[in-house]
């Protein structure tokens, strides 16, 4: 069905066939994922997944596409060049290179980008992708446990991370969704702080942005909290955060759109009067990639449908003083959204 | 200078400036390495390191190239039309989609390949870089002894690569250098067999290929063992492996070329009738990328010199029956090479 989907864009776009090179796209039309990569051609009577011979074994067992192996880049191109394809469509993320090695080697005139036709199937999760998803979501949460057990005044914040990466692990992540984010004290107004050497401190916020990867699927969830009391000032913005995240969620549902959810989201810390520290969108697909589509943001006027999954993530961030963010991944039902994190919310 | 190396290419090549957008090049020239990446142009008389908004507070306090930020592509775009780009340097990486949005929203009309300049300034590490490098492979050689210690029957080969990530992570790493590969039994034999739920058997070779991402440098090591007993047949092929790898160490040095490396290596294996089990290259570069120049392969004919930090991992994959691999990084010093993962190769 999916390598139909292909097939009727090459139709429509008067296509000779389709070459496919991206990773997740790769496991998303074959369900094959070699470490080394490889090269998807889809034409409008055959499919072959050509892969580095090293990638040979491991991808014939796996792969629901015919499996073929190339020894040399001369060997593949020789392949590529016996399809014909004189009008290709690719991938938006096709490199420079390639490009140019496609259309010295293989007599490729022409390039259209498939990205939309790809889009338009990944965005919608199938019940076997949720099922998934929603367990990559429970890994996140056990890793979040181990967090609010382990943060305390004087240890690094990469040794919490350590942690909380191993019992992923140990819980049957691949691996971490991304760099674990712990970020404390002044580094909680960095909306991508990586946990790093620093020492955490009594009084700071700290910003607990973290995933699992599972089964090729990603989770994503924020939790922020404060070691010993909060002061008058952290609690007003976690406050706010707070209700603005859990509005998102209740907004979120079939018909309005990425960019009306963004909205919603931005006008409650607008109101409070921080809608300048709110410097990112409220969230973003998640999937085979961590950051897919809807975007949540200003800039994307997909309208929510069910089986879409996202992140509703506000943040307010004050450079110097420290930030808060508190985030969960949802699924759009038919009537609503679905948490798929759990972890409570009411941590300040 | 590194930026001057970019210049000097700008004049030769008769072009307007240079785009950079690929993060270990970003990181190279600009010190400053943005989750969501950037734009660094590079013109005759400037150069300005283009980053989303989120990214600006972390990129000015890193970066040496002044930043700039943006809030929209539209905004970036604006900006980087405003540099009068019609002839532009890009990395062979650049994709499809960034060319087609500069040639219609930035004006650029030719698009020439920068990557050998690039090439040539990181293939040879300076001595800041490798002591950075050679950290990274102490922290390799730490997580090898536990697995040494760890792997025994009945565990799970993703129970001790999380055992040894945890200790990279604790040990200084900002993560593993990539997937952790822990292939026992059957799963030897493939040369990427990433650590799964497999459990490890009495008898079952092993082969453990691991490293560390240290301040944004990689390692790369493997060692192979045998649980329990070896038999003939795994004492055999082990043999062949170290004689070969230690061959290599050996003759790695300044004057031949990756690829008279290769076949140095690839000879021995060979002479004992197992040349065809032997399906990958000798070895690759190792730096900002765990996968760069010089390739120790039939296809690169790079002069080795001083400062190339290479592998050298020879195998021999029997399917069904299991593996061999034994990797060192080595870096080309002037009269040979010094093996930077030091773990002990005697291991059956």
């Amino acid at each position: 069905m999916r390598i139909e989907k292909l097939r009727e864009f090459i139709a429509e776009k008067e296509l000779d066939g389709v070459l496919i090179t991206h990773k997740p796209n790769l496991y998303y039309f074959t369900g094959s994922s070699p470490v080394l990569g490889g090269y998807l051609v889809v034409t409008p009577d055959e499919a072959v997944f050509l892969v580095p011979e090293l990638e040979y074994e491991e991808a014939k067992e796996t792969s629901k596409v015919p499996v073929e192996k190339f020894k040399t880049g001369k060997e593949l191109y020789e392949r590529l060049s016996s399809f014909k394809l004189r009008k290709l469509g690719i991938e938006g993320r096709t490199s420079f290179s390639t490009i140019q090695t496609l259309k010295e080697k293989a007599n490729v005139e022409d390039f259209t980008a498939v990205d939309d036709v790809i889009k338009e199937l990944r965005i919608i999760k199938t019940p076997e992708e949720l099922e998934i998803i929603e367990e990559a979501c429970k890994i996140a949460d056990q890793a979040m446990l181990v967090a609010l057990e382990e943060i305390s005044e004087g240890k690094r914040e990469r040794e919490i991370a350590a942690k909380m990466e191993y019992v992923m692990k140990m819980n049957g992540a691949e691996k971490p969704a991304f760099d674990t984010i712990i970020a404390s004290g002044w580094r909680s107004a960095l909306p991508h702080g990586v946990a790093s050497g620093k020492r955490i401190e009594k009084g700071d916020l700290v910003v607990i942005d973290e995933g699992a990867l599972y089964r090729h699927y990603h989770s994503d969830m924020t939790r922020t909290i404060v070691v010993g009391s909060p002061n008058e000032k952290q609690k007003e913005i976690y406050e706010i955060v707070l209700e603005a995240q859990k509005k998102g969620v209740e907004e979120a549902r079939p018909g309005i759109t990425a960019k009306e959810l963004d909205t919603i989201v931005r006008d409650v810390i607008a109101e409070y009067g921080y809608g300048d520290y709110f410097i990112h969108s409220t969230g973003h697909g998640v999937g085979l990639e961590i950051h897919e589509w809807p975007r949540v943001s200003q800039f994307d006027e997909t309208v929510l449908k069910p089986g879409m999954v996202i992140t509703v993530e506000p943040g307010i961030y004050i450079p110097k003083f420290g930030g808060v963010r508190i985030e969960d991944t949802i699924v759009i039902t038919e009537n609503g959204a679905r948490r798929l994190t759990k972890t409570e919310r009411e941590l300040i």
